[in-house]
Formats: C-alpha cells, structure tokens, sequence
C-alpha cells in the first residue's frame, strides 16, 4: 500500500527531495550473503550522474552513496539495505518564479492542488533526482541477480530521439558505451548530436524512447494474474519520470499483426530446450518468462523545463506566462536509460525471490519423465 | 505480495480457471452503504459474455453473477464482496492435443516449466475467462464510485483493428454501443466487419488497440512515486490477457515532441479552476490526476488460435504441428473493451480512497488565500 | 493492506456471513504440486464443526467444504484455490430483538457506528462461523507444509476452562482425541464436564485458554524486526473472534523472571545440533524459529450470549435489556482450539515460503567451516 | 510483504543496526500539512534515551534525530518522511567473544543459523537500539493524530517489574513522570528502586509488564477480520525487543471469567452517546474501537546479558560458558515504555487513515433517525 515502495519481496521505497539534504533507498529483503561495496553501487550511479556532457543538466552533484546499514564485512546480511546520496549542490537561488507559478506539463500544479504544500525547490519530490535512488537500489539488484542466476545480463540503450529513430540493420552493441546517448547505431548518434546541439542552444527539449533488454533470464519468472513478469515491468517504467508508454516485445505494434505473423514457433534445440523462431511476446508469455530476452521499451517526454513562453496560471490564480531558465536536461530520456535498467534488475531480482519462494524451482521439464 | 490481487484499498481477488466449476472475485475495502445488487453487475457482464456476435467465441456461458458475501438488504456492508460466476458451458471433448502441445505464443509452455503442471482445458488459469472476474469487480467498482465521485464516466472503445485505425475525425461517443466492436467511427466500424469476417473464415485472429477514457475524474489522484495513477494504470491494463502496450495520453508519441508542442498550456476558467489548451498528459501530470480526461490505450496482439498450423513441440520434448480448432474469437480486443473499463474503474476508486485515506481532500485551492 | 487477508506469501482472504449463502477462503501463494482434495479439508472442518456435542452451539451445519478452482487432477496448480462452504441451518427466525438491541461484549455496536450497516443475523461477518474458512484454508497449509517440512506436526488443545487449569504433571497428548474439550489432562476433562453441564444448564458461559504447538519447525524461520514469526503468530491468534491475550513460551509470565531463570541454554548434542536445557523462549528467539517447539497460547473471552439479562440499548438511543436466546457454545474457546491450529500451520507455511523466497536454505552451519 | 516495515496506511520502515553508522526510520504516508521539527521528535527520543539514569545501560547515545526529507517550511509534504539518528558512541572494544559465542535467549544464534552472516556488534539488527527509530516514528504519529483526532492521550507506565505488582489502588497518573521506572504507583516505584538496584550489582536481570493506554480514541477504528484493531496492536507489541506476551483489556484472565462478569453493559448517555460500565473489553469489540480507552498490556523478559555464566556453544560447535560483560539494562521493560507508546501512535495514526480511506467517518449514528 506503500506509496513510494516498490517491489514485493525485494522492496525498495525511495524517499528525499531536489534540494533536501539527502535522498536515498530503503532497501527490504535483499538476499543474505551478497558481496557489495559502496563502489560497486557507485559505478552505476555515475552513469546517471548529471553534467557529464554538454547534453545533460550542468548541476553539479557527486552523488556519493553511502551504505548506512545491512551490509557487514562486504556482504548484505539480510537486513534492511539503507542507501543514502546527500544532495550537495542545491545552488542557492531565488526560487520565487517556480515557487508561485506552475510549469505546464509538470507535476507542480497538481502536488499543489493535493497536499496545499509542495517543495518547489528543483521540483522536490517529483524532481527525476529521485531516480538516482532507483540507480543505486538497482545496483544492489544486478549484484544479488549475479549470485541467483549469474547469466543475466542488462542492458538500456535508447533507440528514438525525438524524429530521429535508429535503424536496427545498424545495432550494435558495442557502441552503446560509445556516445553520450546510449545509442546502439553510430550513425544516428552522430545524427542525435548534432540535432540535440541545436535544441539545446535554443532552449528547447525533446523526448525519446529508451529499449531495455534483460537477457539470460531464467524461465518462468512471473505470476498470474496480477503478479504477472510484464505487470510489474510496466509499473516499474510507468513510474519513472516523464514516461507515458511502455512496450513488451513488439509492443503496440502487436495490435497491427495477424495470429500468423505474431506466432513465435517453438523447436527442440540439441540442447534438449525450446527454441524459439522469433520473439514477438518480448520473452514473456501469460505473464512467466520463456528464457528469450525479455525486452521492454518505454517513452520519455521531453522535459517542461524550456526557454519558449507557456501560458500558466499563478498559486492566486492568475493568468501568466512562465519561462523556465536553470540547468535543464534537453532530452532528459538520456539519464533515463540507467534508470530503466535498474527497474528491470529491481523487477528481475524481486521475481527470482518470488519465485523460489512459491515454486523453489522450475517444476515442469520438457523432455523428461515425471 | 499476492499474484492473484490487484488493487491498494479496494482490492481484487480474482480466482478461477477457465473449464473449472466456478470462477469470481473476491473484492476487498469496498465502502459501506454501496447500493448494489446483482443485476447492476450483470449489466457490465453482459457487454462482456461472449457468444453475442458472430466476431466472438461461440462458447455459451449464461455469466450469471451471484453476490454471495459483502451485500445486506441492497448495500455493501464494508466487509468482503464475493462474486461469484459458474461455469456452465465446459463442453465435453478431447483436450488431448492441447493437453500434449503448448501453442506457440500462448502461456500453455511457461505455465507448464514453472509449475510442473496445468489445467490445459481452454487455458485453465490463463484464459481469457478470468477477464470476466475483472468486469463483476468493475461494476462493483463503478458504483462505489458513483458515491464518492457522482461526475466520473467510464467509456472504452476500440481505436484500431489490425492496420485499420480509426478517423478521430469522424469520432463520434454515440457510435460507439452500435456496433459489435466499440468502434466510435461508423465508417470504419463497417469496414472492419468486412475486414474480420475474411478473417474468422479463414481462422485467422488479428491485434486491436483499445482506448478508455475517464471522464470527470476529481483532480488529485495519485501518489509519488510508486503509487502514480499512471503506474497504477499501466499496471491494470498490461495485466489483461494479451496486452502488450499501455500508453498515457500522448504515449509512445510523446517521444516525438519537443516541450513545445507536449506543452499543456493553463489558463484561468471563469470558474475558479485552471483550464488546459490540451491533454498530451492524458490527465495525469506527477502521477496525480489534473481533473482532464484521464487516457488510456492498449495493444492487444492477436490470439495464437489459428486454423494455420504451426511449430511447436509437445510435452515429451519432440517437434510437431499445431493447430487450434475450437471456439475462438478473431479478435480478441473486441471483448477486452469492457475488461479495460472495469479496470480503469478498479484503479480510480482504489485511488479515491487511497486520497481519502492520506489527504481527505484536496488542500490546496488555487485564487484563494490559505 | 486488506482487512480481510491474512499472510505475505501464502494469504489467506476469508469471506462471507453467518447467515449468508456461504462462506470461504481464496487461498493465493500455494505452491503448486501438493496432493490435496476435498476430504482432506474436510478432516479438519469436522473437527470444528458445531453441534458434535453437547457442549457446543447446536447449530446444524454439514460444514461441506468445495474446492471451486486452484486444484488439477489432485494437485494445486499454483492459481488460487477457491474453498467455499455453503451455509445450510440459516434456520429461519426473528432476528428483531438482535437487529435493534446490542449484545454487551459483541460487535454489534461497533459494527453498527462504524458503518451504519450491518448483517445482524447470527453477527453477520463477526460470527465464529467465519473460523470455518481460516480451517479450511489450515487444512491446505498442512498439506504443504508436509511437502516443504516433512517433519512439522500441529496440536492445540486447552489448558484452562474458567478459574480451572490442567495438571501440568497429567499432561498427556494421547488423551487430547479423547474428550470433547481437547484437553490433554484427563482428570480435568472429567471436572469440566460437570463445570460445563452446569453453566449449559443456567445459560451461562466462560473462557478458556488454548495452546497451540509446533512440533519440528525448521531453524531459521521468521525474520527481524516486523516479519518476526511471533509477531505473525500474535496477529494471527488475536485476530481469532473473543481472543483477548497472546503468549510465547513462558508469555506473560516472562516479566516475572530474572535473566538467569529465564536464559536456555545451549549445548551440543550428539548429532552436530544444538541443544536447549529448556524452552522459556518458545521455540522463538529474535523472531526466528530455534527448532525447538513453538508454543503459542492465547485466552478466549466467554461469548456474550447468555440467558441473564444485560442492560443495553436500542439503535434508537434507548435503555434497555437483552437476553441471548438461541443456539450457543457456553465455551466458546472448545472450537476455538482447532482453529488455533489452522492459524499455526497458515503462520508457518507462509515463513517456509517467505524464507525460502529471501534465503533459499539456512546459510549458517554451526561447526561446519565456511 | 516487507520483513522490516509495520503499518498499512502509515508504513514504518525501520533500518540500521546497533554499532553501524545509523538508523532511522522511513515513513510513508503521512498525511500532508502536519506541523513537525525535530525538536517536536527529540522529545520522545529523549525519554527512551539511554544513560539517563543508574537503571538503564550506559551506553552514551545523544539520539539525535535528523529529518532528511518530507518536510518543507515546518509541515509534512505527504512525501516520506526520512529520520535518521547517528550511532555516536559504538565504543571501540572487542568483540571477540560475542562474534564467537551465542548468549542463550538471545537472536545471536538465530541470526547466524539461519543468515550466516550477522553483524554481532551490539547485537547488530536484532539490538534493542532499533526501537529508537520507532520512537521517532511515534513522535510523528503523534503530531498527525493530533491533527486527525485531537482528543487523544496515550500513555505508558510500567505495571509489574518481576514478581512485583503495583497496587491499582494507588494508580496515580502524575506519579508516572516522578520516578524513573514510569510507575503510577509511588510506594511500589520505591520498593523497585531498592530491588533493581540489588539486581543490578549482582549482574542479573528481570522482566517486567508494561501497559499502555489511548484515551480520546474515536470509536470505529479497526476493521474484520485480519485487520483488527487489537490483531494490528498485538503484531505492534509483539514485534518489540524481548516482548512475550500481549494483553487486550482483561486480556489472558478474561479467560477466567463468566459471560455475566465480562459483559461491559450499554447505557445512554446524557450527551447522547453510548455508555460502558466497565471495560473488561480493553476499548475494542469485534475489532473496532468503542470510544473507551484502548487499554493493551505486554511482558517483556529479562535481558539475556547477565554476568552468572551460562553455558553455550561456539560457531564451530563447541560447548563453552558465557558470561555477558558490558553496559546493559537490568531490566529492559523500563525503556520499553516509550516504544509501547510510539507503537500504539503508530497504530492508532494507521487505523484513522484507513478507516477514513474505506468508510469517511462513522455512518451509524445511535439515536438518529438513518
């Protein structure tokens, strides 16, 4: 019923503000016995960190975690997991247009109707800074999956900037560390960063769709009927900032085939395991993984943050105009990346614990007697 | 935790297989003083029940609902709603292939690796026929919601079938109940009957998109940041069999706009509250609702029922054919119309309550002094 | 957060009035592949069933339990199982004086302000009756637990009736089958005999303690510091109607001893396992399990239907008195017993899921290099 | 499903372990516009602070309390609340002894058994320290009940230390604050300072009974039948360091009483609201709050640290003596005072949003025509 949990047995519930002194993760039911270090989480907080590049916020965070409890001589114990990151640049500024006025397209006008109080510095809650706590919860995620099935592997790469898609004939997986935007095709992140320049100098924003592909998941992860593997994946990208579509396998585009087309054919592989002619259902099948990549997309909005009037209203409601200057993300979805694969380690970690909990292991093999 | 469940405050249970005696929900946290009886939950079962046209299922279920808890002297009472549904048209015949096959796209492998064991008989747990629990909590839902909330509409129709979408241009919400596929353009409603006619004789299926609206919902529902409406939302609706796309608003179009053109733009209403120059947020900004149209849509991806065969492999591990005769229907999104309905019913009183529950009522009022 | 489930892994929702259609429980988490049918359940329904003795409410109930769903060829599927017992004895009556007056020491009036509506035939869902659907739900947790801790044996049996203890030097477990009251001192049984006869006789009633034991429950079960297994086992047993105190081990009692008296301390035995000189703690330390029994006990209230009359009021604000006529158990605690059972063995299964799903086995090995 | 969070509505996360870096609470839920500071929590920790006088351990903690999030300008958000408390005195010693042996009636061994890990240092998650961050928790519950329910008190003291009883005959409230014991009963308050102070030159240790009161509690709080008022309380109590036992009003005697003597009678009262003549109930019939005081008692047992030796085994199985030196509490229930206290808040606070969640506020008005 928690409001800012997430999971069901691996339970992350994240709290802090933009500009509070500190924000982190309350990390619940981590398995016992996993070795971590505070720089095993940082690594990948640091490739969420702003002002890496011209192309994302200038703000100036380290954003250092700190392990405060759970964790004794290098290994979780099995108890509550507390990861905290203090907030260190909240530049002191006057914060008294966006204290008065809403951005359109943001969450102020509403946390404002809700609670009659919000903390409109950086966006407060809302602000995507809360995702650096997913980032670090994530990363106790990957390194428990490593010892529960050490084959997974994660990966976010961003395959839509705006107009611009990549072309899949050119993917490539080894250039997705090679740009700043993630992106699996070298030509359209030459593309993208030309196209991003000339946004950026104009003050404007675009959005983007972020692919996160898990491979090397065990099957039948998941549960029906709410439980399912594509329910909680769908929650968990839907709740990221910004996003408003999430896609499994061929997504919305599934709406478009016919049973024939749609239908991934199974064969015996020699190793006495299914094999699959395609993956139209994104790994997933009724809700339990089929052991193929499990692949989920998801949509980020551009950012409500730019340079061009919008019309709005005042908390006194009057009519007004409001322009937002500060250190702002262009194409926010490019931090989201690191976002979305720590969803999918937190999704992937709490249904191995789920599932072993219900099932211990797999119980029907193909192929055998029983 | 639990997977059968679905819901915060006003929680579902549902329960059942498809070829078992009974199937139902359990409903959980339902307000008291709820006037309801089983012919007003009927209604919404009725839209569902399959048999109705010659573009679903020939199975014959009466779907006659009984409240056997939670209901006294016309009201709910505060504790538990059971509603129940019998099966009654689980025709006698050989389930032996589909006993031995798994269908290629359909959960009958990832059930069977998972649990070592399955009700085959059309689907057992994963079939389609749960959808019918979803619809009786629904119109439960709707009801209680009716109280708490007297403005809200819920209207779902189809968008799009296969290639065919519709022309908002021709939208028109009075189509919508005169045609078998909640079509809410006549011309293409026609064109479809055409298009899904060639298909059922050729036992082919195809995809749908399906979009529900929410009509007057309060401003306020939602919560940071696990507990947004839209994460609720997604969650709901991508766990409907079949689903493989949720979008809010604008959705996977939202990654093509600059902040510009994804920018709701506000204004004061003569009334007291701030109107919008549009909804690419699809009602919900933060998570929290803005008092605009809330917009859901879904992909539903062809059935995997088709008269063309196809590979697959059976139990014992060897490669063969399958092909599914029976009682299917071509396409499938038709009847997840009123399951997306019911859904979106389910989630908005989860909410109202979860509100009610954690802030009263809304507490901040924009033009007034506080 | 439902208000009418019980459990984290294995939950139980329990539903339905005394005198409603019917009553069950929608038991999700089961893990699939336990033998399990009908009269299996109905082993454990018959030993609570009413009107077996002279000493229990005379209410005829066959207390006939069916398995609707969750259940294939004899085995759970790993889908929710459906248990559902139709009420048959709704003997048709005036329910006037108890629909207008509230019994003193029942849930009548609380039930009554909090939602201006209620089922008073027979107490509506505050009736033991809804016990019947925690030992049908109890009856499946046996089973599991026999394929998950082969070695687990459940008993309760009471300990005191009214002012009248057992002998704890009588104590025998084989005598516990033998008399009505599942006491295992057979020379209190014979004393409450006569002490009940004379209570039934002049309309009165009584509490009674029960105890319940686990007997070979696993190291390791239970988790800090609010998923302790004697947390669980509190909530369960008070959640039981007319349970008004919860006791581990040496329970209240407890505050009565010095750190020296209370301490059991711990050799090795002969086979590598440590051994306890007693068991103060209950078989629980920290809220894990300690592999020695588990001893919970908790005290009934006597039911406040009885012939002499009490002064109370009417819905109307009125003064008045109420005499309980009717069919009632003058120990209530009697049936009380085997649902303290059935609570016990739902409390455990749900730990052997949760630490398997956390833990997967007991990582510690005591004398064992690691 | 969380092991380490309490609470449906206002979900309590605690975190940390006795010597690591801190512990805090996280806390979800809260209803927005409650004025807080952190002098208003400091207040309560103050009171369970240790060090305080020669009775409890003197461990030197100042407990400072530091709130890093959901709180802006004075006023909870309705975003999480973060309250972290700095371990400041882990007094740098060997642990040797303790990480090597088990103190029999403590969680040493089951922590190990079942994690295989335990961070040993002062009991590590398992140390009484814990309940400081529940302390914390209290002290906003407190603030938003008053808030919500301002007519509320709660308030503990202690009721039996070891074999002795205080005299309800000389029950005085302004005594509890006089003596360092929370004694209502002076001569008793001086006879315990003599006993405890023998106790503790002698290295020993004993239990003690503490009840605590909620006056002003609305009636209508609590709901069937797993989410009792009394069950939630009773988990609360239960899951307290070294705690026993659990009573509800006449809790484990009202088993020695008749259905004549139990009966609390209803009369009118002039105010037009129900009156009780006793209260043998404890303040809760079928669940749900009367309107009485809410009157819950729990034994907590000595502290297994004690200089008499007692006999134990090592990690590596061999048997051994252990004798507990360091700065321990002869009698533990004294600070378990406060932290009943904090639990009933936490309670009452999570039962006044759930009840306004499902039901708004009360719907049957005695006396009124409906």
């Amino acid at each position: 019923m928690s409001f800012n949990t997430f999971g069901r047995m691996f339970r992350v519930t994240t709290w802090g503000e933009s500009h509070g002194p500190a924000l982190g993760a309350t990390v619940d039911g981590c398995p016992p016995g996993v070795a971590i270090d505070e720089s095993m989480i940082q690594h990948w907080l640091d490739r969420r960190k702003p002002g890496q590049n011209r192309y994302t916020t200038q703000r100036r965070e380290a954003d250092e975690v700190r392990i405060l409890s759970g964790v004794f001589e290098g290994q979780t114990t099995g108890t509550p997991v507390q990861l905290m990151i203090e907030n260190t640049d909240q530049r002191s500024k006057d914060y008294g247009d966006i204290a008065e006025k809403f951005r359109p397209g943001h969450a102020d006008i509403t946390y404002w109707q809700k609670y009659g109080i919000r903390d409109y510095r950086g966006g407060g809650r809302s602000s995507a800074r809360e995702t650096a706590a997913r980032v670090a919860a994530g990363g106790l995620a990957r390194e428990a999956i490593r010892v529960l099935a050490p084959g997974v592997t994660i990966t976010g790469y961003m395959v839509a900037m705006g107009e611009h898609d990549i072309d899949r004939a050119r993917f490539d997986w080894d250039q997705i560390e090679q740009n700043p935007f993630w992106c699996p095709d070298a030509q359209a992140a030459a593309d993208w960063a030309t196209y991003l320049d000339g946004l950026r100098k104009s003050g404007s924003s675009v959005g983007a769709v972020i692919e996160v592909v898990a491979r090397g998941v065990p099957t039948g992860l998941g549960a029906p009927v709410y439980g399912k593997l594509d329910t909680d994946l769908a929650a968990a990208m839907m709740s990221i900032n910004a996003v408003k579509g999430v896609e499994i396998g061929d997504g919305m585009a599934a709406a478009r085939l016919t049973g024939e087309a749609n239908a991934d054919e199974i064969t015996m592989g020699d190793d006495g395991q299914p094999r699959y002619s395609s993956n139209h259902a994104g790994g997933i099948l009724g809700g339990i993984s089929t052991g193929q990549d499990v692949v989920v997309r998801f949509a980020v909005k551009p950012t409500s943050s730019i340079l061009t009037p919008r019309r709005t209203i005042t908390k006194a409601g009057e009519d007004t105009e409001i322009v937002t200057k500060g250190r702002h993300d262009p194409c926010v979805g490019i931090r989201a990346v690191p976002v979305g694969e720590a969803m999918m380690a937190c999704v992937i970690l709490d249904h191995l614990l789920m599932h072993r909990g219900q099932v211990g292991e797999n119980r029907g093999r193909i192929g055998q007697a029983f």
